[in-house]
């Protein structure tokens, strides 16, 4: 009875929390999509007031006190509430490990390094980021060192549990090492094919609206909900927002019709998750997405797994030709060789399935060698293009198709990046056991109908927020342990039927 | 030197507070331009949660700690230091008055009433908004008894206070009776006179793309900031933000140019009145506007008495024909007259500026009967539709025309409504004043110039915030105190013009 109480009074003081955290999700989208010019400098207080707001909180006497008459009965309680104690007693911990100064200092620095990076990229001149940066990396330093007191982790592995908990530099380094040799291979393979996709025939122009009216079709058919949810346009397209207002971006390029389309597959696939999140969990310390790896599974599955699928184009490629007549003449069969054609970038958003995760082990190295120590600043520009060219085949041309290319590292988002290569690996494991589960998943997708694969995905996933960490709800829901097979399994079937190389299931 | 620390302390804690309060404009904004309709309920949440912890931040014992030592030595202090105090005073006295549960409560009472009242004015049926108004209204009578505790006023004088300081029911009655006799007087003048003029010289179809483009043009000439603000569409205009992030909206109609025009005309004066506050006050307990009256007077200064001017059409009115040919075969006289035509309206927002007036004191008597409990929200609409037709000649055909034409009362907006009067009254006052201290005035606005009364406006009220109550600002500044007779004074010159009605400037 007492622990119900408890139970209750933790429920009812976590609320308001998660209240203020979704608020930071409205200003983040505001801050993206329409704040003026020059509130950039007031934001950044509106985000240090919020976030120092929610760890005063968080840390609130009596709402540990709560947790830890809790804590001593945790046998009595559902799995569910087991859950939700231990994403509460992780908060808390986290909340008092880390000077409030620390965590106003770091939303102010955020912008003024953003600031500084966006004016270095225009000017393709890593110096003018250079000691913005600087800052970032020694704040981050700080921040790492304030979280891993106590614990034998180490900084990166401190940063990156912000985004996937449980997770460490060496696990994410068994799981990465053998994928990067299963892509030098496959990559190997398809530059020896004599399979050559020109993007040209893509060319031509596609109105704006009518892009849109498309996207907004698509979207529909793939279950998202306008009624709680939007789509706008934004430099950087991304998702935000919590339980009934999920909010997602693209940009539009009239003359590059995949730029629009792809992106907001993509970040449909993240909203999808968020809508599909139990609605009473929503306000609780567990009603959340598993991990961001977790998240970029579900966005990585439908813009690539699915909406770059030969199924897919099936039915949507007909639709797509009646808006856009510059497609008139195309076949289906180029249309999707095309939008899979595998070919070096400079830019990590703009390349394919099979050498985007070489530009997030790049980065994965880089950024934690910075975070270590082991690597300055000013040798980053070096260490980025060496290393490029050795991965990717050629040297950037300068730093805005370098080392600038990227916001988070001005955002001191260090330890997000390998949760984007987490992503596939996790999708590849849904897909393998959906296409167990649902033996009609492809005719389905071949007709358009695509809502038998958010089922399956919001029952297996969406649903149970944060109720088992990302590694146990895979063995959960697939019966295997997270490995970088199923992936590359995926990619060894798809390239080799585009490239025409000969290729072994068992291999 | 011990005095000089804690109001350092003071404004160090007051940052936070004022930045969280800046992100309840945000909110704001966001629900009424972008919110997907779902959102609603969770955003109530978030706005409780938003507003409990401003409140529990406002009482910290530590800051009111620091107030006590320095209201001690307040003679030392700098006039706006000296305001700041008195404002924090106030804003700590009434935090401790108001229950946390009651605060929470009006939030979400707020959600559910708007959308009740929503329903029953699409329907026309005042009984579906009925309960919803009638606990909206208790919950504002327990808000203004908590509120008044310890003090003399009424309950309606504790809701008034929430938006202009130290007036009362009374202070107002001694303005608006006068002025009711007065404007009674005025329009059976213009009844009486045979001028007449037909709205349907400006009918035309207006396309809202070239609409837009013209108000953004005129809005710089005013001297907006399109940098730190902006300008979007929404069911009901209004203007919210702080410092740095002011936005704007107006409402667009294809088939009525006016609309959307003196929408934004009118929205934008309090857009520049937020802009005109000294930068380094924003975030400071006094750094805000000085009252919602005074904020009105610039939006209806603005909006009336320049554009609806002849002298600003003189510029404006060619620039305006050349976007819209049906205008082209239109006086300028014509259109002028046209634009300023007295007429009852059923309908608030579409009165001319002498009728309008009535509308309010009709809604400051109405409202002032049942937050006292002298009227029970069954008997609202007759008494609506008795007084209405008193004083505006005739019964409205139904609920959506009469009592429910307002969000306000839905809102639990009481003590609103008379500070659009004291607006007319205050942008007279300061007007008569400009144009002694300007005598160019009118030459420039004839040639399009209008940042020479914006710099007035900023020099002699924006940039002081609430250094000075809005009665004491309009001693200081005009050296009167607030009276009915400059606006009294300013309709009869200008609607004798217009009516061609006898006009002595004695009288």
């Amino acid at each position: 009875m007492e622990a119900n109480k408890a139970l209750a009074e933790i429920y009812a003081a976590y609320r308001p929390i998660a209240a203020l955290q979704s608020v930071l999700e409205v200003l983040h989208w505001d801050q993206e999509v329409v704040m003026p010019q020059g509130a950039a400098t007031q934001r950044a207080e509106q985000l240090a007031a919020l976030q120092v707001t929610i760890q005063e909180k968080i840390m609130a006497p009596a709402l540990e006190e709560a947790l830890l008459f809790v804590e001593k009965e945790t046998s009595s309680l559902s799995l569910i509430e087991q859950a939700d104690i231990r994403e509460l007693r992780r908060a808390i911990n986290r909340a008092k490990k880390l000077p409030p100064t620390l965590v106003c200092e770091l939303a102010r620095q955020d912008v003024l390094s953003v600031q500084a990076w966006s004016e270095a990229r225009q000017k393709k001149d890593f110096s003018l980021f250079a000691s913005s940066l600087r800052r970032m990396v020694e704040l981050k330093q700080q921040y790492a060192d304030a979280l891993r007191v106590g614990s034998s982790c180490t900084r990166y592995d401190a940063l990156l549990q912000e985004f996937e908990p449980n997770e460490t530099e060496d696990s994410l380094r068994l799981l990465f090492e053998p994928l990067q040799a299963s892509l030098v291979h496959l990559i190997e393979q398809i530059q020896a094919s004599s399979q050559r996709f020109a993007p040209n025939v893509l060319q031509g122009v596609f109105p704006i609206p009518q892009q849109e009216a498309l996207i907004r079709y698509v979207l529909n058919t793939f279950g998202f909900s306008f009624h709680e949810g939007r789509l706008d346009t934004s430099t950087h397209p991304f998702c935000s927002g919590v339980g009934t207002d999920i909010r997602i971006t693209t940009r539009y390029d009239e003359h590059d019709l995949c730029e629009a389309l792809f992106g907001a597959f993509h970040e449909v696939g993240h909203a999808l998750y968020e809508q599909g999140i139990a609605r009473e969990r929503i306000g609780t310390p567990s009603g959340v997405a598993a991990s961001l790896g977790l998240h970029e599974s579900q966005s990585r599955l439908w813009e690539n797994m699915i909406a770059r699928s030969l199924s897919f184009w099936k039915h949507f490629f007909p639709i797509l030709q009646s808006h856009f007549s510059s497609l008139q003449e195309i076949s289906l069969e180029t249309f999707w060789r095309t939008v899979n054609r595998v070919e070096a970038s400079w830019i990590r958003t703009q390349a394919d399935e099979v050498t985007y995760n070489l530009h997030i082990l790049l980065r994965f190295d880089i950024e934690r060698a910075l975070i270590a120590g082991d690597l300055s600043v000013s040798d980053l520009p070096l260490a980025w293009n060496s290393r490029f060219e050795r991965d990717l085949g050629a040297c950037p041309p300068d730093d805005a198709l370098g080392v600038l290319q990227d916001i988070h590292w001005a955002s001191g988002l260090f330890g997000y990046f390998p949760t984007y290569t987490l992503g596939n690996l996790y999708a590849a494991q849904w897909l393998q056991k959906a296409e167990q589960d649902l033996p009609a998943l492809y005719h389905a997708v071949e007709r358009g109908e695509l809502t038998i694969l958010r089922e399956w995905l919001r029952d297996k996933i969406h649903r149970h927020g944060r109720t088992f960490l990302a590694r146990s709800l895979c063995e959960k829901v697939t019966g295997e342990t997270l490995s970088p097979l199923p992936f590359v399994r995926y990619l060894s079937k798809k390239y080799s039927e585009i490239y025409a190389i000969s290729w072994n299931e068992q291999t």
